[in-house]
């Protein structure tokens, strides 16, 4: 059996002085193979990862390690018990609506900076020192003046120095109602095919707010200074976000499933000894982030949503019926919305109300096979 | 081809305005038949009803009427368009927390002032005599000082005028996630075998808000009113309250399905001719109200609910496993909840996430056959 | 220096395993002088409650004290907590819209079964053997199966069985924009002059879920039922709602005026030694609660309110200017509305924003001078 | 008496099918004048800038007119009528979380096109024909298919097409709590001299959302753009940010007095003939975008702000006493919290209750006079 070890950090506190702590479980292995960061529930209503890092703690303890692992469920707080209703409004900061996953901090320029000081250091002190100043930073973020932090900035510093310890760095999130998706960045591509999941939306190399960008930004940028400099290094991190389906749902068995999709692409970076963790044979398709299509409502109404998410949607395909029922004498109370090119639905709206101009659904368009 | 005719009645107007509307549809019968009148969506988030209305009315359109039916979609102009997130927080008045369903008056005190009158009325002359005190009543109401009622008071008195008017009273709702069901008046549990709806909740013929209640509660007193002179009269109205499935969400065939339900119902009360529309031969339960139980969550955590809906669950089997994942070192992260004695699950909170003492479930108990 | 201990309480779990817990701070006296409790903070936004419990304690640390005094700050760790924009949506339930402050448990109809088994119990141990039935019967329920309380529900028994303890209850609670008023039972008007606030309402001994009610109103059963048996005992507690102006706020200077405001009262009960707490001079206005007015919005727009809180309106008086810019043209854009009988303006809604039906103003009226 | 005219724009449609309509009234002068724009209520909670607008028209009424003048009140109208317990939720849609007033489309790269091609237009004509290019890439933006489009997008876009016919642009906010204050572009600085505005907070030349850079921001790049050829030109648009004062609240004789700050505004800019609006001889102060510092709160607790907004601040003074009652006992329960330089306050949070990390205050340092 592997010890696990638990460290609770403090990441906020609330009016009633109540501490916002994060729970972090660490295992480790030998040293010799990766270091590796997962994380769950982020945004409040997506708790399947939760599940997710509990089926990996019941397998993890028993692996023979290679890899240290470090796993964080509850990311987030506030997000988690912040019910609105019947859900859990946990999306964004219910005082500013700043998404929770857009809080991260751009290290990008640090590989820059870095490249200028160190220009000939030898390749394998290059990770291990960079990975240094990563850290550093993060810390002196954290250790400045308490008044110049965010709530939401304070809990994604907290989160973004755990993952900038490591190598492989999965974010688990889920989309509303959704199918299983994968958020990839190009240079990762070869890796996609270690996890069971169909969809790989490849994403450029560029940050944009999230822990996947903001974990592999930097050593993103680390190789294309080098580069700039005449050296070729490889980019020393990976680092994805896994949607595992639906918000407001726990599913322990999909879960399993789930872990073990992570298992094996962990396997194939070699974190463990003797495991037989490998990738199911399915079909893998992938979609650029510029053609990952959002269809907006083109009306307000009560939505049935006809598309089956995963489903390679026809140009001219139905994929909701809008029902208006206002207007069932004047005008068709029941409006058949098409799409017009082919596309692979991907997720949908939560809710069947909508308003004009409501994010109905997101769509792979100029699909490939992987 | 029958007339539907449109009426938009204003129940209200918001901060900018904009006046807040409810499209009443109307189609009439040859005056032989009783009077109907369904209404839909009084709580936001449960749309399904609307869809049953389109299907109801795409039906009646060609039908043969001996009835008078009156359908009502959107019933709650404001408890519909009220976002909270992705989801729709319309259960209650976003400014009080009142539901939006506890707002009817009762008039059953009306039928003690009646009796007291008009002890001897020839009973053909009761029914429309009363049904005139209570519209004049709910009128009366509407018309006070503009300063007097609430915002949901104004809406609800509006529609209970609309259901005073019939004999025959189906307010469409939905629950959480849920199984069919329907809410039944003691007295009229015979006309429950003719709703294809497997659970059926038989309530105390006594006031508590709900526009069913609203709608009966005045005539079983009327009933009890005569009794207590010696003289027996019937319960002139029905009303129900049909819970349709899942809230959030919106079916078209399934809303067929529930259609040809209550077509079933209304045949059976003489609203059309020559109409074939009979219940499906299923197997229907009771269960008395004070039975139905709630079973609220016994802590905190993330559920993964594992009694399915409708479900005959046994005492001792597991309907719930919570996962803590904060205390996977310390205690059992997964919890097992079980229930105490023979039960049907009926509904389940909506979402994943819940606090200590959160509705978990809903539990029809003691259950029998009808 | 008196000694002042502080026990934390846990009354509940929220999802991600965090406990609810609420600070108890008890300091004693001699034994000689009554039990007091004071509890702040119920509803989420009335926070002003925590700077009186506060400036109260720096005073309790000096005096000599007669009675033991507990305080509760911060008695709701959810509605404390639960932002919504920049404001704290803390007066019900966000799952279920249930005002926190209407959850405690009437305990009345114990006073009734008491009597019959104590009829000639002597007077001297009526007090202390009723206060034990109490406290077991609330402890009984929050030993009750864990499935069979809501969140609110276990929050409020926890508070209340602390209240049970005490002869003298103040529940600490402001309105939305607000004078300083009191909520006193009928019985102890007499006490309402010991207070420093201009406007006390008068409640019927009657149960209608507050704290206060919770209090009293077993106590005020057990004289009616030693009544009934021809015994003529004292209403053992006093219980107020202390109203201390406007919610959201904090103004420590005041609460220092309130603070002394409750000294006084409980000066008065003999809770102190040679302490020169009296009430100050200052006209107080009576309105039994049948007269307390609301006046709702009798149109949706946007608000001037022109009537200063605590003022004597008259009838025909304006009381606020409704703005409705999108009929500027069409219609009278500015509508002033005036009230038609002479009364006391209380409070007023929170926000300039309004529906037709919103509660706009609380109104005394048939006001008695005290 | 001049003439009003009145339009209903649609911008959308919600859920219940019910049209999303913004008033919009026109005022024409004799075409000598600039053309102004004016709108309020973006920010649903920001309700003062509507009775500014009421002020407004009721002088323009009678005044003579050069200019041809449009004001918006109720520019959102989902924002108004969000509604979560008492108070206005609008600041943002409440499904995402986007901030209402960062959804305008920066139009700033049309210039340099624009300049490419007419590198040697007239000066006369530049205005009229770049206009021209703003409107109609907005109207073609607002013709993109109906899915193209979010709610708020949708929203703003039609603002911004009325916004982008004027010269002269005002957009009317206000801060949560706070002191009058006014965005104004860095080449615009003279004219904040006309408004009787004391804090002036100079934003550089540089699009980030908001209507004011959506009108001014392609009109300063079009000077940039001709610049670049060699040619100067004027900027022939001004657009600012006016935050009136705290939001929740209307105050009508407050909007007179901004209603003559903004008309001495455009009286220095020549919209009327023989009228006698000029600014009040106020000290006004500068302040850098870049040095307008928002103070997060150090610690969760309950706040008494103690600074006055417009005060102008010392280093060292206190801001705010933040209180934590569940520590009376173990560490300090009242903490000062004080400023390290010299600065004016500006605004405050709303509420007295925070999380470590929320937005405290906002002040201006580095403060210049004007």
């Amino acid at each position: 059996m592997n010890i696990i070890t638990q460290q609770n950090i403090q990441v906020g506190e609330i009016a009633n002085g109540l501490p916002l702590t994060i729970p972090v479980y660490r295992i480790k292995g030998d040293g010799n193979g990766p270091k590796v960061y997962i994380q769950a529930n982020m945004h409040g209503a997506e708790v399947q990862g939760n599940a997710v890092i509990y089926q990996l703690l019941e397998q993890l303890k028993t692996l023979s390690l290679a890899a240290d692992i470090t796993l964080v469920p509850y990311a987030n707080p506030i997000g988690c018990n912040q019910k609105s209703g019947e859900f859990t409004l946990g999306r964004f900061d219910p005082i500013t609506g700043t998404n929770w996953n857009r809080m991260y901090q751009d290290h990008s320029s640090l590989a820059y900076e870095f490249v200028e000081k160190y220009v000939d250091l030898p390749l394998e002190q290059i990770k291990p020192q960079f990975r240094q100043v990563l850290l550093e930073h993060t810390t002196a973020q954290l250790d400045a003046p308490l008044d110049r932090l965010t709530t939401g900035k304070r809990i994604a510093l907290n989160l973004q120095r755990l993952a900038h310890e490591a190598e492989l760095v999965l974010d688990l999130h889920t989309g509303p109602i959704s199918a299983k998706h994968l958020y990839c960045p190009e240079y990762a591509k070869e890796s996609a095919r270690y996890f069971d999941i169909p969809h790989v939306l490849l994403i450029p190399n560029e940050f944009d707010g999230a822990l996947d960008e903001a974990s592999f930004c930097p050593w993103w940028h680390l190789k294309l200074a080098y580069e700039a400099k005449g050296r070729n290094i490889p980019v020393f991190t990976e680092a994805f976000t896994v949607e595992l389906g639906s918000q407001e749902k726990i599913d322990l068995t999909e879960a399993q499933h789930d872990a073990n999709s992570i298992l094996s692409y962990l396997n194939y970076k070699q974190a463990f000894y003797g495991a037989h963790f490998a990738p199911k044979e399915i079909a893998r398709y992938t979609c650029q982030l510029e053609n990952y299509r959002t269809f907006y409502a083109p009306m307000g109404g009560m939505v049935e949503y006809t598309a089956t998410l995963g489903e390679h949607i026809k140009a001219g395909q139905t994929i909701a019926k809008i029902l208006r029922m206002e207007r069932y004498l004047s005008e068709t109370p029941l409006n058949e919305i098409k799409l017009d090119e082919d596309a692979i639905a991907i997720l949908h709206f939560a809710s069947a109300s909508v308003n004009q101009g409501t994010e109905l659904y997101k769509f792979f368009t100029q699909v490939e096979r992987l």
